[in-house]
């Protein structure tokens, strides 16, 4: 039987998230947390609504799982978010010692990666995961608010 | 007359905080945030407590600011930290475009320096102020922990 719980998948559900912030005028991006094929967290960014520098999807995702969780560390589980994270996010994740990221575009500006920002050593990363659909309702929203 | 509003004056309210934090159980790190010589946010770690590994006493200031002032960024804030940024917060407080960091301690494991973070290029940082008190309650409180 064909494995329907793919990183596709559940990019998918982090896409909604990001969708979601769309339509409230937040730069849009989305994160779910998976564990065991299970959702665990489903966030979106809320810089502009809470006036909050820190209300990345990422964060959001990493307290709400550790409180479904019980516990700060996430073990066992894979976020799965449209953008790769930023420096704050990239150092939270190294901090929660997450066991996979998956992100959808590349952020090749403010990127952890191009900011030369650390992961945990145990944090398995994937990246390029519906890479055009999460760049597209990027470039979408700020093309939208240049008008 | 003489300036009492030193940055000894407020990294002594900061590490108040830290003190508290102590007691609490929680790795003592405290932090104020401060504008025109005025206390507007007073956080310290609560990573223990809260179970989330993004309580750290920045991440609550910057929150904490941006709330008290009604916007986003710390424009003319100064935050004054027992112990110098992690990656994370040395993240957040590059998206916050802060005008000012004074940080205690240094870090030399996890601190934004080793880890080759960077802040916003307009922020201005200072470090080593009541350097030996801020680390000594640190050394003080690993030691006590490993009784």
């Amino acid at each position: 039987m064909e494995n329907i719980f793919t990183d596709d998948y559940f990019m998918k559900k982090a896409f909604q998230e990001a969708e979601i912030a769309f339509e409230k005028g937040e730069i849009p991006v989305g994160a779910v947390v998976v564990v065991d094929n299970r959702v665990i967290a489903r966030t979106h960014n809320l810089t502009e609504l809470l006036n909050d520098v820190t209300a990345h999807a990422e964060m959001q995702a990493i307290t709400s799982s550790a409180n479904f969780l019980g516990g700060k560390y996430l073990k066992d589980c894979t976020l799965y978010v449209t953008l790769e994270p930023c420096q704050m996010c990239a150092g939270a994740l190294y901090w929660s010692q997450i066991t996979k990221i998956v992100f959808g575009a590349r952020d090749e500006h403010r990127g952890y990666i191009k900011m030369g920002s650390q992961l945990h050593p145990k944090t398995v990363v994937v990246g390029g995961v519906m890479e055009e659909e999460c760049g597209t309702l990027m470039k979408r929203f700020f093309a939208e608010r240049r008008k």
